[in-house]
């Protein structure tokens, strides 16, 4: 089956975001959590956490300013912080709750019921559901004009883990806690590993 | 297990790249195809393919100016087109090979054993062993300060895929085509749907 670019153009909207949302192929599922200067949380949903270095240690993440993910946006504006929360098999369900519009004055936290935690010099939520906790200070936001939407980039000053998840060369073992990947805008995956590959010389 | 920020910059180069490649979550795994106006073909594998947006049909990925990916940068700044191959179970090992530090004379192709396929309109090699394809024309170059790595955006002008794939609502299916996703730098996993969740509501 082949779509061109004037079939895509014409395809009905909801059809089209589906598409185009899974087109791209497995994402990581991350729920991103920031406080504004009121110490208000939220915490919302990401499938767009995208590695953009090692030294320095850059994270990014695309929003958009006129989406349910603006809250995000909006506090990490007034309090340059944030946390990545990885998702796993347990609370996958309640992460892709935090994706309904409650009101700015509403915690995503209460809403779900997952657990926010504070930890030192990261005036932001943690999920503790999750077994993976990065905490980073934003260190740039770059506005893509084709379509409105920002890359908020973050620096990592704090990452917690459980030992056994870490093998003898760095690498995190993500099937060890069970985290998921998403596929589209609503899909849950639970990756089973096949095999690591060798450093590849020509 | 806690890393600071201090703990992290102090790591050896090596361990801190596979953690913190790691530490983002499962990415795709995407066979990258350019030409440049000589018609030479390069192909390289990218887990930094990133969904920007559906209307219009925007899709990015991160590159570095220094490493082996940047003859696919080259290539795009001659010629404005892109290829999206999915890796899949069958050809992630050669997916994985077109790593490699191979002269720009040399075509992955050739080396790796893929087969090259060209479609009308797009002026780069699709793969012919990967199942879904798309086809993008460069529309944006966004260059990232902090650490020189580049945002290529690219739009889609043609998608092409198996028809049993397509979901009513078009949600495409990638388990059906046996799609891969990547941990880190070089592990490669093969994700098991657990549901599709319903619109989230307040």
């Amino acid at each position: 089956m082949i779509f061109s670019d004037s079939d895509i153009d014409n395809l009905p909207s909801r059809y089209r975001a589906q598409l185009m949302n899974s087109v791209t192929g497995f994402k990581n599922a991350q729920l991103i959590g920031t406080q504004d200067n009121q110490g208000q949380h939220n915490l919302a949903i990401f499938s767009s956490v995208t590695h953009l270095g090692s030294n320095p240690p850059l994270i990014g993440f695309i929003t958009r300013p006129h989406t349910v993910q603006r809250h995000t946006l909006e506090n990490v504006r007034e309090n340059p912080f944030f946390t990545l929360n990885q998702v796993n098999i347990d609370n996958f369900e309640a992460a892709h709750q935090t994706a309904a519009k409650y009101d700015k004055g509403t915690s995503e936290f209460a809403a779900t019921g997952l657990t926010p935690v504070i930890k030192p010099r990261i005036p932001a939520p943690f999920v503790d559901e999750s077994h993976i906790h990065i905490g980073l200070k934003v260190v740039d936001e770059i506005g893509i004009e084709l379509n409105q939407t920002v890359l908020v980039i973050g620096e990592v000053i704090h990452l917690e883990l459980p030992v056994f998840t870490l093998q003898d060369d760095g690498k995190i073992d993500l099937h060890q806690v069970d985290s998921t990947c998403i596929s589209g805008l609503d899909e849950y995956l639970h990756p089973t590993p096949l095999k690591r590959m060798p450093y590849a010389k020509a």
